[in-house]
């Protein structure tokens, strides 16, 4: 299945929709800096993936769609924050929303989306007791976010981070709200028991899969298909599963040329192209990338496992080919 | 009847369950952060009328606690991000959070606690349809906090403000919380639709008068009561009602003098203390304070007038008590 162009079909069955949600408010800047990202496109996964959930367990795609959309303008808004706190300038080819306005609107509009993203989950089309299920599930998400937000931003100082310390974060920031997204969507579509389960486990390995391997694509990938500079996490002293395998090889075989090369770029946010390329050589010799690469299909052969509770269908099939696209994405 | 000391005992009962809802959760710097501005004290206006309302509406006082809750926090969350809008360093006399911590760890706690006050709506004894009611009026009024901040930012920086959209921006940035607080609070105790929306104006009305009344203390008060230094509204650029009107009314009048003295000091971060002062007798001089005191009188009036929709009781007493207290606070 070419799951980029069915994503693709039903990104178009939703934008529409997802756009109008953020029409409705004032004053004109604030509104510009809420749908600054929507607009710029974005691959639209949370939504994509309620929706196909939803319709997987009972066809009830088109009822999940709203609660896809809430949970595509939290994303945003928290990418929004998390632009700002990492001093990225640059998402998906554009401008960051506090570098095209300034910091206070970014926070305002990040924290405003926010609301409307609740606002949005009222739209579902089902009773009471669901909905309050759904209000429920996404706080505890939201919340769970901002610790991993802060672990992610207290890694930059730490002295060492271990893989344990990083998944935890990376199931927090990432993993979390895509299983959000799958599980609310099987809620939605009155899945039982066990599929509401399996279906919040397969977006959470899902979810970390594909965090991980967005941290490969950062050092691997080209600078057009990643919409940001390659390297800025190196720059910007992220502690990737990648470096933190980096940095306790480094500690154990002790190689100091190694060493003042990765340490040369590493929170360095004046490392030139040159040094976070050597950098990069780094990562590779001491096979960090192979490391994560390998950590990351683990995590997506779980994710197809949970996939089991489904019938089959062009849904289940396409959840299947999502976990590829997610880890199997050029570099 | 003594408010204030009625207030306290009031506080006194939900207190300790405020802090409760902020003791779960990691890293311990954001849970620091988190509990920074509640634990410094405040003075908890709208749990408090939350417990009022519901109490005078039908004695379900008790019930509406977690609701009064979840509104407390999230107030802090958007003072701790307008503190840091603002660069305001100091709130409740402790340095404020992103002065203690750092700016991400404000924007993420600020965050954080967005979504634990949702956690807390659900924690309220009441039927799906109420609780949902009170999710969508929540996120309405949060939406219309963040259209309230982005207003003010900006008329840092416009050319002139009217008293109008002075108005608009102080019942979205301030009063619908409280309107939220009383309105949600008749919803719980099962109010009549005509109880509902009363309480929603009082709270609506009491919240204009208290914030215009704010803003004159900040040019009238003194530094301990406020908890914050005299005059930073002026070294910020505010457009208080104070300063529209002043602004308007040296256009009209053109005293030379008297406005190089207002605009030494209006939105200059580094004025004297003298300045500051000279600034602040050119307001008076300009009869400007007196016009706001008197509008924040005529919304205190049309508060009280909302209350006739309830029986006589304590909690009555102390609704038109509170009004008196929010526009007569010493200055």
């Amino acid at each position: 299945m070419d799951v980029q162009k069915e994503a693709l079909r039903i990104v178009k069955l939703i934008d529409k929709q997802l756009m109008s949600y953020l029409e409705d408010g004032k004053p004109e800047k604030l509104m510009k800096a809420v749908r600054h990202y929507p607009e710029a496109g974005g691959k639209k996964l949370r939504p994509v993936l309620a929706y196909v959930v939803a319709q997987a367990v009972r066809r009830q795609g088109k009822r999940a769609i709203p609660f896809g959309c809430a949970l595509e303008i939290i994303h945003n808004f928290t990418l929004i924050h998390d632009d700002m706190i990492d001093e990225d300038p640059v998402r998906r080819g554009r401008p960051a929303v506090h570098v095209l306005f300034d910091i206070p609107t970014a926070v305002i509009a990040g924290d405003a989306m926010f609301a409307r993203g609740y606002e949005v989950i009222s739209e579902t089309k089902t009773s009471p007791v669901i909905l309050n299920r759904l209000y429920k599930l996404t706080s505890r998400t939201v919340w769970l976010i901002a610790e991993g937000q802060q672990m992610d931003f207290d890694f930059e100082t730490a002295k060492t981070v271990s893989p344990d310390e990083y998944l935890e974060m990376v199931e927090k920031k990432t993993a979390v709200l895509f299983s959000c997204a799958a599980e609310g969507a099987a809620i939605i579509a009155c899945g039982t028991p066990s599929q509401i389960w399996n279906m919040r486990e397969y977006g959470r390995m899902l979810g970390i899969a594909f965090q991980i391997w967005d941290d490969v694509l950062g050092v691997t990938g080209d600078e057009k298909t990643l919409g940001k500079p390659i390297g800025s996490d190196i720059r910007n002293g992220k502690r990737t599963l990648i470096m933190v395998h980096a940095l306790s090889q480094l500690e154990k075989r002790g190689n100091k040329r190694r060493k003042e090369a990765l340490l040369a770029a590493l929170g360095n946010e004046n490392a030139t192209q040159e040094e976070v390329t050597r950098a990069i050589d780094v990562l590779k010799q001491l096979g960090s990338i192979d490391y994560a690469s390998k950590i990351a299909i683990d995590y997506a052969e779980k994710a197809k496992r949970s996939l089991r509770c489904l019938k089959n269908s062009r849904e289940k099939e396409f959840l299947s080919s999502l976990v590829d696209f997610a880890v199997g994405r050029a570099h």
